[in-house]
């Protein structure tokens, strides 16, 4: 092993702390403890995991060699400092994609790892392809938790502070956003008695067709092709059941056609 | 064959018009003319399929069992008009998902022949699988139709106009739409230096998921948090370099908080 971390902790038991740990576990890192306020998350992912889990942060043992932050962004500072008053040695790393390096102030070895995954807890994933973006505070830290990461996937990055952030950004619009536009169609299908199945093929390919044109040259539609006619009448139609889902369809089709006629709009 | 239609012409060369004419050609159909304004465009498809090309309107032969428009939704009427004077007998359908069965009538037999799927002429689509959406204006030509379409589709339907106008607009969402959003990041990654590419296995994963999670249950994200920490602070982030995107990412959001939250907004 190209790093020297053998034993890490989690704070927190939710999907990506789900999924990391079972990953981590399998390729021989041991997991110590399991953090999290919802006992009963932990106690199934320590199972999972041949872990303890914990319940009281005061039981936190910090002597491991990495404490993984798997919680939500606003909680990381407040935990950090308790964590820093504790053991200010330990190293620790968060798994947010948004969350500033300098939330880890003070620490001698802080760092980002961070999934570019959606994880669901019941929906198993390959982690081996998913990339990992690591950021660290110094670069004896970084190869180390690279050489971590790479315990788990072959796609392991190393990422600034501020790329990571464009990049979260990013995949908020192409996963986040996709997923809702599914949402919404799922919901609107069954309004009006469809089958949203009937759209999957549509969806598949509207996927494949990336693997070989880029997103920008594969785009079709009224929007695309600056049909107004058919665009106001959608709105009208959604406008009479639902104006926030015309205000959805509004802002995307003006997105579009200044994408591709931007004197026009 | 339960269909009677044999010999087919085409109004229109573009998407649907190239992978339909092909798909009936390889079936056995024969296909008669293509017409397009673009003579270019005909003449191609024309040698793929076997057929003659015009450029001109006035040389359509109407001695065909059916004529099939694949042409913009606003040229449909007028066209349709000029058939009619020449032919009221001549079965007519369009292939478009928004326009009404209404734009031809008087015609003895009208229908509509619509395909739920994106096309672009250089991406290659398994037909097969594409659902076809059938409407006529009678149960003798409707019955013809669908065994026309079961010729190279294993999932035909009967639709009302007014079933598929909403699957139409279902459509727009998840495929046009969403095919945007990924346009949004590639230009965005551009932008930034960083790679598009690795969003690929993200967005992958966000289709595979609703193979087994409906899409509304499978949202993730800062909004499906409620997260308004991060939503405002990538707002913020791109109302410095895009507004129209801060727009894009603002709608989304509240349009998630919305279906999540529905007490909150």
């Amino acid at each position: 092993m190209s790093t020297s971390i053998r034993k890490v902790s989690f704070i927190g038991s939710g999907n990506v702390a789900t999924h990391l740990a079972k990953a981590l576990h399998k390729r021989g890192v041991e997991i110590g403890q399991i953090f999290s306020q919802q006992c009963d998350n932990s106690e199934v992912l320590a199972w999972q995991s041949n872990a303890k889990y914990i319940c009281d942060l005061e039981e936190l043992n910090t002597e491991v060699d990495l404490l993984i932050f798997a919680i939500k962004d606003e909680a990381i500072r407040q935990v950090a400092q308790f964590v820093y008053e504790k053991n200010p040695t330990v190293k620790v790393v968060h798994t947010s994609g948004s969350v500033s390096l300098e939330v880890f102030n003070g620490f001698e070895n802080s760092g980002i790892f961070y999934p570019l995954q959606s994880f669901s807890k019941s929906k198993k994933i390959d982690i081996q392809e998913v990339p990992i973006l690591i950021t660290a505070n110094n670069p004896v830290f970084k190869a180390d938790l690279m050489g971590f990461a790479r315990l788990i996937s072959d796609r392991v990055y190393e990422y600034t502070d501020e790329q990571r952030k464009h990049l979260h950004v990013a995949a908020v619009f192409v996963n986040n956003f996709s997923n809702h536009l599914f949402a919404i169609a799922q919901e609107y299908c069954n309004r009006h008695q469809l089958e949203f199945e009937m759209l999957l093929p549509l969806i598949r390919e509207t996927i494949h067709k990336i693997d070989t044109l880029p997103p920008k040259d594969a785009q079709t539609g009224p929007a695309k092709r600056n049909d107004k006619e058919i665009i106001e009448k959608h709105i009208a139609l959604l406008q009479a059941e639902d104006p926030q889902l015309a205000v959805v369809y509004r802002t995307l089709s003006d997105s579009i056609m200044k994408m591709y006629f931007p004197a026009d709009q």
